[in-house]
């Protein structure tokens, strides 16, 4: 590992991440099963850069051991939202552990869509259908509450009329010439950040996202990306930030 | 497009991004080709959010011209280096358009060799050598002078001794057990932020990121990314940010 | 080009392959909009090596050619279904070149599902839904009838119950121990070999493919591939090839 | 899993495949260590067909069994080269299991070169040098010789000048202008069939195919593909398959 070769450098941040750790949740009831399948990175902060700099090994939590932790923590708690199963990997290292500072936890839900046929639901079989991916960031330092976002991803669309693009700035670079009418392929991420997660969860997604800031006093923004594709050029992207606005005062 | 349905939401930042922009650049000499391949994203703040708020497009730059731009530029102005290019392209679009505010570019180049044979240089041959790819990051406001960042990424290195992971921090979740030797895998990502972006150029690469800010006085800042994958393990990470002390005052 | 140095040298097969051509298909009828989109592999064999016997080009078909002709028969004979498309393709080559022998088509469609509201379907609007690919393999050489493969692919499926796995053949290096139940996630392949392609597609897919050579006497062979993933390990796979049994003489 | 219906239909061939299995060999000597880094894929086809038709368990090998055979194999016979470790592998299960008929083993070795530094070599660390991938393919039936193929693949090219592309065939359909001059960019792959596996490795790879045919009586065919990529558009390939001249009779 590389350690400073003398007084005049620091290290101002240092982590460990463990990428990829993946759970399958099996709930059992009488008739149905229940599953939620899901990817997490978790990434910890230490109060100390001894490892670093020292080679002083006595405070690393090994990325095997996160993963373990992860895997213990599913059976233990159980997985209701991805939200509130962030939310108990952020608390347990920051409680089990008394020289982690920070942790910050990535989940994406694998989708995963009950079989039925002529109405019946299959009592413990699915398919992988994967129109969007539900994901969410949690991120708490100690003695702090945790910071939730949570989000929709890869849902591709396409439209074949009602899109034009027409009026644009034109310079001598320009080659694409305006468009009455033409199809348009999108593929749409949203991310909200919410101060109650679970609120979030009764919104179908992205077509809401301003309804969101709008109705449901507890989200506080919106990023949205959308990134276009036609059939045989690299993509571009349209990306955006909205917030609530401050209220005048009275 | 999603509008704003009443006055209590606003953007607060939007942006337009083309991905992925391919460039091939040839430099004829007499008797050597000279070959720099490279693929840019270039992403572009403008000043006014109106082809958010009411559809108005006077103010967008196609996607399709950002390419077309980076591709005259190229020819135009050739390319020396990466960092240099990049900061070729934030300077075209703050100028050559009044309401652009920021410009943001990443250059990842494509790693040829030219082919020898028996010490002899090739004329106009090379082969792809993805041992290790250099890559920027420039980024500049309006009326302010570009940052730049740059960096080697891809670099997977082993080796079959010398590496123990010994007293690690213990828990009733670790399965990992002591090891005095093992072998050790490793990709690396350094990235450095500096004044001038020629310098860096005559560096190795990961090796000497410490250094790197120890000796060179203008390079002010350096993350760094360890990723280890043991063989059939999902991948950990250990990163850190390293940077110079602040001088004692007299 | 390499080229053989002397005579004891022939070449016995060479070609022009084309990949991954994306074709969007939109037919507009009164109120509903149609579309099929589909990625295409063509590969053509010519009469003749002296291509790559004497560098002669005037028999090369460009690929870039290839690629204008698949967008140009789109257009003319419209795409019914991907098989038939297939089929125009190979008949086109055969046809319209007198030193093409041999055409081999695959196609991929991609999958899209018109988005519906409360049982109302939208006219023009469709979402990604990649549950299954239907895929068709057309091969026609000068003067013969196509041979025509289809199926379905890429279907992941998961059950938490009902799959045991006992009583294997043991060995010294045998780890896996019996499970009497346990969940089961596979991935599905299945390939028809059909007479008239259109039969096939009133089939639904993997559970019935040993129905389909049982019921449907134009159907002849099949094959097929579960891929199971266990979440942490390598895949493996069971592949088979189910064929009607020659029929005992009277 | 499926099953046949009734008496109509019957299973023609049957497999266990194991994907993706890694393997990482260190010989340590007194001074160097020596590695080999592979990832093999493993098929086998059974005697009967017990498994599908009845669900008999009792015969099936576990794609687990067969990573760790492989890993065992591996540690036993340890490997000297690719070729030579694939036919360890099929001579172990067609002979260690008594309904085991047919074995194939597609092995990629993983690019890894020693570091050096001013001429001296490293004694145990590596860089991964991916300018070229060795692979091989061996068949075995049981009491047959094994059928050895091997090659090499991943090997990009690129040069500036020296590539014409004229008198084309014309079409309709046709758009690409002939050039003069062009650069060329192509992905090479080339693959061998041999009688013994060992001579191939002296070869320095694509160059030299037909070579290889003309000089070396061993080597019997010779398959090639040239992939090559403009740097926007899809890809296209050019493939080949040569071999020796039969002699004519005296």
């Amino acid at each position: 590992m590389a350690t400073p070769s003398n007084q005049n450098v620091e290290f101002v941040r240092t982590g460990y991440r463990k990428n990829a750790v993946k759970v399958l949740h099996i709930r059992r009831e009488v008739i149905h099963h229940h599953i939620t399948e899901l990817i997490a990175d978790i990434q910890l902060t230490l109060k100390t850069h001894k490892d670093y700099l020292t080679g002083d090994n006595s405070d690393i939590i090994p990325t095997d051991t996160i993963k373990n932790t992860v895997h213990a923590l599913a059976k233990l708690k159980g997985i209701k939202t991805i939200e509130g199963f962030a939310m108990d990997i952020c608390e347990h290292f920051l409680t089990a552990f008394n020289h982690v500072t920070r942790v910050r936890v990535n989940i994406d839900e694998v989708p995963w869509k009950r079989l039925e046929k002529n109405g019946v639901e299959h009592t413990h079989a699915s398919i992988h259908c994967p129109e969007a991916w539900q994901f969410c960031e949690v991120e708490q330092h100690l003695s702090m509450t945790p910071v939730v976002h949570n989000g929709i991803k890869d849902i591709k669309v396409l439209k074949t009329t009602l899109s034009g693009f027409e009026s644009l700035y034109g310079t001598i670079f320009t080659t694409l010439t305006d468009a009455k009418d033409r199809f348009f392929c999108t593929s749409v991420y949203a991310r909200w950040k919410t101060v109650k997660d679970t609120i979030i969860q009764k919104f179908a997604g992205p077509y809401d996202q301003v309804l969101v800031l709008d109705r449901i006093p507890q989200v506080t923004q919106t990023d949205f990306n959308f990134g276009y594709n036609s059939l045989d050029n690299p993509p571009g992207n349209i990306t955006g930030t909205v917030c609530r606005k401050p209220r005048a005062k009275m």
